[in-house]
Formats: structure tokens, sequence, C-alpha cells
């Protein structure tokens, strides 16, 4: 389990000191993140991966020339804000666009997708793809739905150096689906890992059993048997993997053999005996393999294979020489020829939110909405554990997390946005974009979105009644459906903001006013929550795991309930 | 845990064949170990590093341009024999001498120094050196009896950079010298590690402590403490190795933060961020850190703060460039300049023990003796957990895995030498030889030499009589006293193997037959090894550990009291 820590809070932020400190001469940092340490030069795609840290050597690790430009880091498996993955775009980007790429998951889904549209509103060609390797979260017809693991690094690799030879950002985006295309991953685990702060592991495996089909995030397997010897274990892999042998596959492979973090060295390269003899045997021939740790889930037990088939482009892409603190391969230029080396000084400098002066009234309510967030904190922390044990059932326990972080950080915003006289939406704006900012993951971006959407509505003059109200929380909503990424009935926290909503607005509708309408919102909302256990998730679950969280309900509709009704509880006692 | 193997018996030559297959552009095997896949250079002079496995990247993922010329690979955690380290020293070997070098272990001392006498018997010069940089182990007093754990990696690579700079061999041995003096380690444990098929660690700390002074070797820590925040365990660390800053250290040094297996990078990074502020605080400065795992322990929890004060020559070799394959650094050339490609169907030759028949007594003698050592090596099987979780108390819980290689070893090599035709010197030559090869380790070479030493008296003529066998058993016990690494009352197999030889002889000198001789000398071996509870080790362990060893009885002299009685047990039953 994970044991060092200064702050479970800050645990990202400190990681990420330490490694700047241990690999200057390679990256600086950046708001959101790390970029190389020299410019990008003319012409060059940069090429920024990204998500939850955690994953050590990715995605930091493996920042250099001849791989990626810069890294985006969330916090432990979660996924870096938009506005955090903008920023590291900005800064890595030279005059020739920039792809963003990461795992497929539905937190760096949507705040990268955010990202590509807010770097394009400025002006840079910015485009997103999603790797989707793992073979077990869904099946072979549903290629666009599996998640990004240890195949990672193999598209980011072959992006990278794409990028590198000077490719335009049209094919720098193609070889990136090529080789996304062509690349499988399928991975067992044999114990879970534990985040920083947590007293148990995200997941167990009983002794002598073995989870198929892990996550990097500490998510278990989709099913479970017996552990087998290192051959047995290195035959389930091989034909795991070419039981999807595309038509007309390339002989020539790409292969990981990739080590969580507590499956060491001497067991993998045992492994490996039995794998390369097997893929030999296929018919196949390797082009240097890699065994070791390349994409890791903390300190979680087990190891994935990924093999790429190669066609004549893809090997050379996969064999040009690259140069990071983790990864390096071929021939190395001496000095740096393509970029001048960074001010360092210039990396700390951070996005300042504009404020607007609210009315007296409005201040008023501002005040009364920076003590709701602070509730909302409080409650948030107080159920961090709580939520994140719902979350883990199906996926990486990291909701809990999240919510402390961003509702601290809303809380935190909204105090100074009310200091600064600011009035109700200009304060849930910074609150929105705070909550966002420094959640990062899915509910960090809703959640944002649906502040700052509130706080649109409110205005920054007059104190709003019950209809704005009523209207505020419709347009809350809306702006939840509009980021796309659910829609009712996916076991998602729409579960339970669409009767808050509709309630809130019926309890108005009749003339009650609304703290009252609130109440029977937030009675709404937790009945919802408690009812999405009987829900099977549509979207960004593997699909065993979401046959798995049937019968607990979804932490996010939850979490929603829970702040609903910290606020109806602060209002009723006046 | 080591949750992955195809047998544990083979768990060495199994990973050995994985990672030369994963790693053939940089590496060939040889037997015990691996070499550079080119030549050495004329005028080169050669580094072999070695120890046991299960320290991966140490050593053989080090072999490469810039740093090791080859590596010795002995079982997990377990000296390789001297057989092994001459072959591999042999291999790497140009024409300008090689320089052997480990951590400063009994077994590797032993079996080490053994090499370089025969590597100069062939006429090559030859060094060893001892790595002692582990300042928990022994007082600065006694610095040449400290341990080398994760120091092992700076003073390999300096001397390994001279080396390819064209340094002579006294002037590689210098600086190595040099290196090892200015190199301090500090490391704590959180948990013990498994070895491949234990069912327990080899130890455990409790939750909530930590171990201060661990060994890499499984070897608990010399003592305990609650876990502290990172930054407290920072401070203890860099306090720690600068309490023994030497007399005009220099401000410049070379620190790695190295991490044992399960305690992952980013825990390293966020305990790096105050480590390096600390240093810097102290008024030195920090030249490449390196942060990862570089000298690991299986999967143990841990991590240990490397220093090394860099005067002008030691700082150049430190930042030398390297290409290996874990560790890679500088510019690379883009094309071997330095030595043909191997011969890779030359790395599969085998040394072959040339066999002198024996008469037919002697040959009828030589199958009582195959008998013996088969009765032998059943024992050790079943005893081989027990003794392992005795020897684990003060050390690194190998014992037992060495006495079933080197007695399965030697029982199959005097089968064959029987079948061969020879009489009793050959067979326990040949037994000693194999027991020696394959176990490694302290016992191995001690138990190799015995055997060896027993046979060389009895010849390959006509039956022993009574006084032969009390000669031979003097003559075994000379040649474990002539190889100098004890003296009974040191608590090692020494102080059962002395009342032993005294009371065989003593029986045979009233008359009594050497089966009766030799019961009651089995007899006095059990119980002088059951009273080495009482004694204090005084070689070759921590002097903590040595502490902690007391009342439980030394690992060697219960098994070396098991065996005689096996042999008593079996002739007394005809």
């Amino acid at each position: 389990m994970t044991k060092l820590w200064n702050d479970p809070a800050t645990f990202t932020e400190d990681l990420v000191a330490g490694f700047l400190d241990a690999n200057a001469e390679y990256v600086v940092g950046v708001p959101g993140g790390v970029v190389r340490a020299t410019t990008t030069r003319s012409g060059k795609v940069a090429v920024v991966t990204g998500g939850g840290s955690g994953h050590y050597p990715a995605f930091c690790g493996t920042v250099g020339p001849g791989f990626a430009d810069g890294a985006v880091i969330g916090n432990v498996f979660t996924s870096p804000s938009a506005a955090e993955a903008a920023s590291v775009a900005r800064a890595a980007h030279g005059d020739a666009g920039v792809i963003l790429t990461t795992g497929n998951y539905a937190g760096d889904v949507l705040n990268f997708g955010l990202a590509v549209q807010q770097l394009r509103a400025a002006g840079i060609d910015a485009r997103y793809l999603a790797v989707t390797d793992d073979i077990a979260s869904a099946g072979p017809d549903e290629h666009e739905k599996r998640r990004g693991i240890a195949g990672d690094f193999t598209v980011f690799k072959i992006m990278s150096a794409a990028a590198e030879e000077g490719y335009g950002i049209d094919d720098v985006y193609r070889v990136g689906k090529a080789a996304n295309a062509a690349t499988r991953t399928l991975g067992v685990a044999f114990d879970g890992c534990t985040l920083p702060g947590a007293d148990q592991p995200l997941f167990t495996v009983p002794v002598g059993r073995m989870g198929v089909g892990l996550g990097i995030h500490g998510e278990p397997g989709v099913s479970e048997q017996d552990q087998p010897r290192a051959d047995e274990l290195a035959t389930l892999l091989v034909e795991g993997v070419l039981a999807e042998v595309p038509a007309d596959a390339p002989r020539r492979l790409a292969v990981i053999l990739n080590g969580l973090g507590r499956t060491k060295y001497e067991e993998l390269f045992v492994v490996w005996g039995t794998a390369a003899r097997l893929l030999r045997e296929a018919g196949f021939e390797i082009v240097r393999p890699e065994v070791g740790e390349l994409v890791t889930s903390l300190d979680m037990a087990g190891c994935s294979l990924t093999i790429t088939w190669l066609d004549e482009e893809l090997e050379r892409l996969w064999l040009a020489p690259a140069d990071t603190p983790t990864f390096r391969r071929g021939a190395l230029r001496p000095e740096p020829v393509e970029g001048q080396r960074r001010d360092q000084s210039a990396s700390t400098s951070s996005a300042h939110v504009e404020m607007v002066a609210g009315d007296a009234e409005s201040q008023q309510v501002a005040t009364k909405i920076a003590d709701a967030l602070a509730a909302i904190a409080e409650a948030m922390a107080a159920d961090e554990e709580e939520l994140g044990r719902i979350d883990a059932v199906a996926g990486d326990g990291d909701h809990g997390r999240g919510m402390v972080k961003g509702s601290q950080a809303a809380s935190t915003a909204a105090r100074e946005a009310v200091a600064g006289g600011a009035g109700a939406g200009g304060t849930l704006r910074a609150a929105g974009e705070q909550w966002a900012a420094r959640a990062g993951g899915t509910s960090g971006v809703l959640w944002g979105a649906a502040l700052t959407a509130f706080g649109a509505r409110l205005g920054d003059a007059g104190r709003p009644d019950g209809a704005a109200v009523a209207e505020a929380v419709r347009a809350s909503y809306q702006a939840l459906i509009d980021l796309g990424g659910a829609q009712p009935g996916d076991k998602t926290m729409l579960d339970a903001w669409l009767p808050f909503t509709e309630t809130v607005e019926a309890e108005i509708g009749r003339g009650a006013d609304w703290p009252t309408a609130w109440t029977a919102g937030a009675r709404a909302a937790t009945e919802a929550a408690e009812r999405t256990a009987e829900l099977r998730p549509k979207v960004g679950r593997a699909r065993p795991l979401a046959e798995r969280s049937v019968g607990t309900p979804d932490a996010g509709a939850v979490s929603f309930a829970r702040c609903v009704t910290v606020v109806a509880e602060l209002y009723r006692n006046g």
C-alpha cells in the first residue's frame, strides 16, 4: 500500500515537485503538468499525454525528445481538469497544432474534449485521441468503448515519433488511430493498490486467485480464476491478445509485458520467456519488446501483455529514438537542436479569474452561497471514505477524493470572491471554475459547469426569487446534458439531478418558497440516488464491472443528493 | 509477494532466459551470468558485477557500454558460486584484466575471492572490491564490515566509467576504492518480501511501524520506529547519511533515492522533494540525482538514500555516458565501435569435469556415497522451509534454498559419476564441484570444498578403513578453516563441524567402526548445533542483526548436523 505522503490532499502536487527537481534537465513545470525543458520547434506538432497520476512512468516520465511534448497530471487515478489540459497544451504548443491523448475514460474524454474546444477557440489547431486497447473491457464489436491501459504507451510513443519526424497534425492523428486500431492488451491482477491516506486497498483478490481483465486505476479484474504458474499465465495472455488478430495482420509485433507496480522485473522476465516463445510459435516476429514497469497502478500486483501489429510505418515509428526521464531508445543528439531552453521562472504563472462586482443584495446572496459551499465541503470531507468505497465497487474509487478537492477549492474561491465584492453570479462562476480545475475527473467538470450555469442565471444584481432559483436549477441540469457524457438512466449523477430539478420546479410552480422547494428536491434526489442501485451503467465502465455495480448506488448521484441536502438543512435552519 | 514462477527451483534460470530474450541487443548469456553483446575491446579493463538475483535492475540490468562488462547472477539473494564468477569474468575479459565487484556479503566475498584466485592462476589479472555503503550495519570505526546496498550502483557505475575511459586496472581499482569510501547509504523498510514459492515473507513490519537500516536481501531493519510522514522520513535519511560527512568533503554530491520494489515512484518523488531541499540547505550541490528502482529486493516495501561525495574525477565518471538495458545517460554512439558482436551460439558452452575411473572396491564405495548424497538431498528438501525460517531471523533466509540446490546438484553429479565408473574420490569431487557451482552462497562454497577434500583423502582405489574416514573428516574441516571465512565460536557451521570431527576421531581412535563413530559424531554435531543458539555471529551479519540472532541456532550448523545424521541413519540401518 501507499505508505509515504506529507498530506494525502497534496500528494500529487508534492510528487510533481519532486519529479521536476529530479528531472530538471528534461522537464519544467507548468500549471496542470509538465512540458519539455526546451520549447517546441517551429513546424512540429506537439503531443500532450495525460490522465490521472499513479501510473508512473506514465505519463510525465515519458516527456522528452522523441516522445511527448507535455503531460497533464491529474490527481491520483483522476482526470485532470479541462483547464489543466488546455494549460499544458498551450505551453507545449509551437505553431503546428497539438494532439491531446489519453486512455479512454469518461473523465479524460470530457475534460480533454473541453480543452480541445478551448484551444480551438483560442486559434490553436487541436485534436483528441483516446486509446482503447483493453480487450477485457468491451467486446470486439465495441472497440471504441474499451479502456486504455498499457497500450497507451505504444500509441503515445508512435504518435510522438511521427510528430518528431515532422508529420503534419492530420498525419500524426492518422498514425495514432492506426496504432490504436492495431493494439490489444490483456491484463491480470493479484492484488489491489491503496490510495495515499486510505487504510484499505481499492479491491482485494483472494489468496491463490487472480483477477483477469484489470484496469489501471485499481479497478478489479472482470473475472476471477485460480492463480496459474508463470507459463500458464503467459499462455492465457498470449491466447487472449491473439484472439483478435486483425485480418491480414502484419507478422511483426511491438510487444509490452507491463508490470503494475508490485509484480517485479524478475517475475516479468519469467513470464516473458514463455510469452516470447508462444508469440514466435504463432508465426510472429517480435520487434524490440519492452518488459518492465511502463504504465503502473501504484503498487497494484499484476501485469499485462500488449501487442501492436506493425506495418512498415508503425515499426519505423516504434523504433525511432527517444530520450525521456524513464524511456530512452536509439542514438541521441548530444546537444538539443530543436528548441530553446525554457525560462523556468515563467513556469509558475497561473490563470487569473476576472471579477465583476455585485450589487449590495447580490453580495448578501453571495455570502449565503459561500456558506453553502463551505457546508458542502465539510460534508464531503466527512463522506470521502464512504463515497470512495461505493465508487470502488466498479470503478477506481476516486470519487470521494475528487468531491473533497473540488468542494474545498470551490469554497475557498467563493470566500475570496465574496471578500472581493463579487455578487452571486461571480461567486458561483469562481467556485465552478476552481471546482473543475482542482477536482478534475468527470465529477469535477460536471460540478464546475453546473455551478457556473447556476451563477449565470442568478447574475450579480438583486436577490433572486423562487422562479429564478428554479430556472437556475434547470440551467445547471441542462449544462450537464450539454456536456454530452450521459443521459438519465445511465447510472450517473444525472439520475439524482433530474428528479431534483423537476421537484424544485414543481414546488416553486405551486407557490412554495425556495427553501421549501429545495428541501423537497433534496428528498427526491436522495430517493433517486438510492434507486440508482438498480441500474447498470451505460458509459465509462467496462461491461463486466458494470454488471458488478448492480446493487450499489452511483457514487456521483449519492454525493449530489448529499450536497443539495446539506444546503437544504443550512437554509431550513435559517 | 512473489507470485509468478514456473518452478521455484528454476526461478533464476527462467528469469535470466527471459531477460536475455528481451535484451538481446545488449547482452548474451554465458555460464553463470551475462556479458555485453559485444566483445571487450583491446586495452579495456573489464568490470564484472554480481551477487544474488532479486535486485533487478541490479545487476544484469546495467551491463552495457559505460557500465558493467558482465554480471554474475546467483540464485535469489544468494551469492553465485566461484565457478560462476570466474566463468563470467573469463567471458568479459579482454586483455587488460578484470575487476570483480559485489556488495560486502560473506558468500560473495568468499566466492568472488576464490574466483579471483582461479583467474590469476589462469594468467588473468583480476581484483576484487566489496562495496560497504550501509551505515546502519556497522559503526564508522568498522567501515570495512558494512554491507553493500544501493551504493553498489554508484560505485559500480564510477568504476565502469573509469574502465570505459581507458584507465588501467590499478586506477580502476583506485577510483572504486575512492568511490566506496565516499559513499553512504541509509534505508528503511515497511514490509518484507517473499521468496518465490515461499508462503510467508522473510520478515514483517507491524502496521504503522518502520524498520530502519534495512538490508537488500530481505533482512529486516536494525531498529524499529513509528512510520513517519514523507518529509519526516526524508529528514531521518538525510540526517543519517550526513552524520558521517568525511573531513574536507567536497560540496558536490551524487544522490540516489532508491525504491526497494513496492514503494513506488510517486512516493519516492514526494520524499525526494524534501530530501533535495534538506541537502541543499546543508550546503551541498546535487549532481544528477537518480530517483527510482535501482537496487531492489523483490517486492520489499521501503527505500534508501545514498550519497557520494564527488571530487572532480568521481563527478566526471558519475556523469559519463552509459547505455544499458535499464540505465542510460548522455550521448550515445549510434554504432558500436568497441568490439565485435559476440557469437551467441558460443554462449551455451559449459565447463566439463574430467573423470578418473575408480577400482572395483572404490566404485562400490562411490555407490554408497551417491546413496548418502541422495538421502541428504531428500532431507534438505524436507527441511528447506524450516532452515529458511531460522536463517531469516538475522539474515536473508536463503539457506534452505541453497542447501536444496546444492545437495540436489551434488546427488545428481554423484550418480552420473558412479554411472561413468568413478571411484569414491572422483564421485565426491564431482559432487563438491556441482554443489558449489549450483548452490552459490557461503554454504555452497564451503560444502563444495568439504566434499572435495573428503574425496581427495579417500582416493579412487580400495575401501577406506576407519582411520581413512577420520582423516577425511579432518581434511574436510581443515578445508573450511583454510577458506578463511570464520573460526569456531563465530556461530557458523564450523561450530557443529568441529565437534563432529573430534568425536569421529576419538571414536575411531578407541577402536569403533566408522558407522558407530559417525553416529556418535552426528549426535555431537546435533547437540553443538543447538548450542549455537547461545552464540552471537562475528562475521557476515550487521551488528544489530547479530544481536537479534541470539536465541536462534545457526542455520548452517543445523543443516550440517542434519546431513551427517542422515548419513549415520543410512549406514546404521545397513
